[in-house]
């Protein structure tokens, strides 16, 4: 059941945002499954009038790959449309100068191809999973040591995830090591970051307010869209779990049993 | 040069806690180094009236083989005088009827010989440096995650240390990881932890006021023994830094440029 208060908003919006990794679909082996109406529902906003983009904190391949991925699950979905860190981590670098070592998962490597990475200057960490061995961030730790002011970038700030072979250590518990190891403050980029959303809506042309996110993720996806001013609601699909409706600082505007049914709530006030 | 204040105090004491690494010798390859006068001055030591213990955080070899180790490079030392973090957490999980699940060096792992570690109910962290990959980190971490009540014990909290072919990654590293992974707050054993000295003062039978602690680390040999109530005091070796002179929160009741200096101002306040 889904909370009374929240699908009346549906009448002013403009957009909505799409968490992908537990809304879409579940990961697992080969390339997930899509999950019970999901397609359909993605079609149903497609034909609406609402503008429509994807937001994932995914680092373990290029956008490219993870679309084709999301497109032989049967998702109508373009690369352009989908948000991910690599991409806005390389406008960062380039707006600052930086040249980054790169300690993230070979697959996102790519998308760093048009960075210069020569006497790097910052360290970029992303969810490299078995690439977090102890030389590997030793090395990235050296790197950080030696510079006059370190600049460590996360690609997200994940405790865990679920693969179909039990949870897995996500990017955000080796930022805190590296935080720990040379005294700093780590740059999130990604969701929850809010200029991570400010991106998405600049994209859209929309205000905050004219603009819905739909997350499995309490935290990240639902208080990071609400911390700039856009609602935020939760599935329970994905990583949900029971005691997000009884979290002490983050409170969905809504909570749905999964996207299929928020879609038909959204679209149902607004008399399609 | 000394600090004018400190050696004063020095008439009233009846112990001497030493730190290993850094204050006796520098680690490198094979044995390390002994420091110029360290051997001498622990002689010396050894020669007054006052009780003389070894209080070290090292977890990558047994106690029997460190000490092997330190009496190579020509120290009077024997094990009964040393303190290090593994018997102290194999001390606390037999009071506490824990079963470690173990995530430490592969040298060290003797020293947990005795304890019950089927089905295990706590985790158990060391400097376990190449050990720390990501699939090791990940089974301490569903572990912790999968207990009830989760519990973590970290052999120290350092953040990084010096070998001969550079800086290298701390247990504290990791502890701050497997903490936010966890949610939760490590139990350290080893200095700076109250507990640990304190069963150094245990052993001599000594009042903190007592006794004086000297070593390389500012936070966790001086920083710790002084919020014991010891005294401590600083050497110019090991892992000092120029800045450590200046630090924000702890002041060395004294600083010398090494061990030889530190026990001739002592030994000679006392009329020895």
């Amino acid at each position: 059941m889904a909370d009374a208060g929240w699908p009346g908003c549906s009448k002013s919006l403009k957009g909505v945002v799409l968490d992908m990794c537990g809304v879409l679909y579940d990961s697992g082996e080969g390339d997930g499954v899509a999950l019970p109406g999901s397609v359909e529902a993605v079609k149903k906003l497609k034909a609406s009038d609402l503008q429509l983009r994807f937001c994932t904190n995914e680092t373990q391949a290029t956008r490219e790959k993870f679309v084709a991925k999301l497109q032989r699950l049967g998702f109508d979905i373009c690369v352009s449309e989908v948000f991910s860190p690599a991409p806005a981590a390389v406008a960062v670098l380039k707006e600052r100068g930086l040249k980054p070592h790169l300690l993230v998962y070979d697959g996102v490597l790519p998308e760093f191809d048009s960075v210069d990475k020569t006497n790097p200057n910052c360290v970029v960490i992303g969810d490299a999973a078995e690439k977090f061995s102890y030389q590997n961030l030793n090395e990235a730790f050296r790197v950080l040591i030696n510079l006059e002011k370190p600049v460590l970038f996360s690609l997200g700030q994940g405790r865990y995830y679920k693969e179909t072979d039990g949870l897995k250590l996500d990017v955000g518990v080796y930022m805190k090591a590296l935080e720990y190891a040379c005294d700093l403050k780590a740059e999130v980029i990604g969701k929850p970051s809010p200029m991570f959303f400010q991106s998405v809506l600049n994209d859209m042309g929309l205000q905050p307010s004219e603009t819905l996110m739909i997350g499995d993720d309490l935290v990240n996806d639902v208080g990071g869209a609400q911390h700039c001013g856009m609602k935020g609601i939760q599935v329970r699909t994905g990583k949900y779990r029971a005691s997000d409706e009884k979290h002490p600082t983050v409170t969905a505007d809504g909570t749905v049993d999964n996207l299929a049914q928020a879609v038909d709530l959204i679209l149902g006030q607004r008399g399609h």
